[in-house]
């Protein structure tokens, strides 16, 4: 997200209604953490023990955000927030159905951009997920495309791919380096290419074959995108072999 | 993706190494179900029982994927698979560690598109993950990007994230239909702003202020991008408004 972009400039909250399983409300606290988002709202929650499953499953958000979490009603929620509700299942076409138009989970950041408000997405109960009069009193209804013979997502993973989805409006810093995949730059990559022709030569490679192979070795190099180290190596390996052959 | 794009010609596996818990397995099994992924190659299993956690965690997956499950050793899944291994944590920069380059789970797609390939995405352990050998022998090091003070996934909720976004490599049709939102066409929104317009001269509102009302009305329509039902039914209201309001 470049820093010229619209930010989401709201809190940003999820909210579980109605859940049976403690545990899956402890796999969507840590989704949470580990997505930096940090308010728990709870519609009717199953009681969460210390001891039980939710505190199980929920990695380090059993610290902060499960004792933390806040329980109030569904009419609360739909007052107090822009929800965005979540449904596995969508209705046949745009004419059958009050429900429509959906968004999936990556046009969600988009819509967030730019806006200021307090958004809670919003996870159903296990099975059936949310209700249709609740799903009416939602803002945005958002479901994950996935198969078409199996598209109900137990609610913890749902949840955590929703969390993931967000995660450029939520988390700031991730454990990820600037860049992940650092590029080696055209000199230090031209500089392995040219080591390699003089590998070749070398080498006493047939000169018909030569510019031949020079081109399968730099569309190989091209599309393997090296780090400075993997070309600076590569390199050094070359060059010794250079130097080796014309002792020869 | 469309039809122009080069297709990944392979197959897709998910293999799991050496976990703990067999209620991640019946976790990941469920995710490989719900994104139309199918064969699941396990590394040092923990014992499978039909009626404990993989089978009550795995959804339908019960019935065809967790049963239809292949042992094999890890020398074997790098011999004969093009293996992407996952972590959660990568090292800090380009020098200082073999593992380095990454990628991000979005980028995998592309990585595989065009390519005609056993291919199998590796989960490690819980806890500790993958390690360091065995990231050194996979092809690909895959991570997923999140909160910088809390990067570990649960190994079922991480490779739920890779599966969604493998998704358009695996899955044929989605849940979906064509369009999750099909917008109203330039001529059916334009017929609800002539409509709009006309109302405000029923209502008899004030004239220097119709110009500003009209735009207002033509920005917020447009912001929400209205389905060809919702611009129907909002035109056919303020019809009925103009036509009462005349009347008066």
């Amino acid at each position: 997200m470049g820093t010229d972009d619209p930010q989401f400039g709201g809190t940003l909250s999820v909210a579980v209604v109605d859940a049976d399983t403690p545990g899956n409300i402890g796999t969507i606290a840590r989704a949470m953490k580990n997505f930096d988002v940090s308010e728990l709202l709870l519609v009717d929650p199953p009681p969460l023990d210390p001891d039980g499953e939710a505190y199980g499953f929920a990695g380090q958000a059993r610290e902060d955000i499960l004792p933390g979490a806040s329980e109030l009603s569904f009419e609360e929620l739909t007052t107090e927030y822009h929800t965005i509700a979540t449904t596995a299942t969508t209705n046949e076409d745009s004419t059958s159905h009050v429900r429509y138009p959906g968004m999936t989970p990556d046009e969600l950041p988009g819509h967030l951009d730019g806006l200021s408000a307090d958004v809670a997405v919003v996870f159903g109960r296990e099975r059936v997920g949310l209700h249709n009069d609740e799903l009416a009193s939602c803002d945005v209804i958002c479901s994950i495309p996935a198969s078409g013979s199996y598209p109900v997502l137990n609610l913890g993973q749902a949840a955590t791919i929703v969390l993931y989805e967000l995660r450029s409006v939520a988390v700031t810093r991730t454990q990820h380096p600037e860049t992940l995949h650092e590029r080696a730059t055209e000199a230090e990559i031209d500089r392995l290419y040219d080591q390699f022709d003089q590998f070749l030569d070398a080498v006493g490679h047939p000169e018909p074959k030569r510019k031949k192979s020079a081109r399968l070795f730099r569309r190989l190099v091209g599309r393997a995108h090296p780090t400075p180290r993997e070309a600076r190596t590569l390199q050094g390996i070359l060059r010794r072999g250079t130097v080796r052959s014309e002792d020869e």
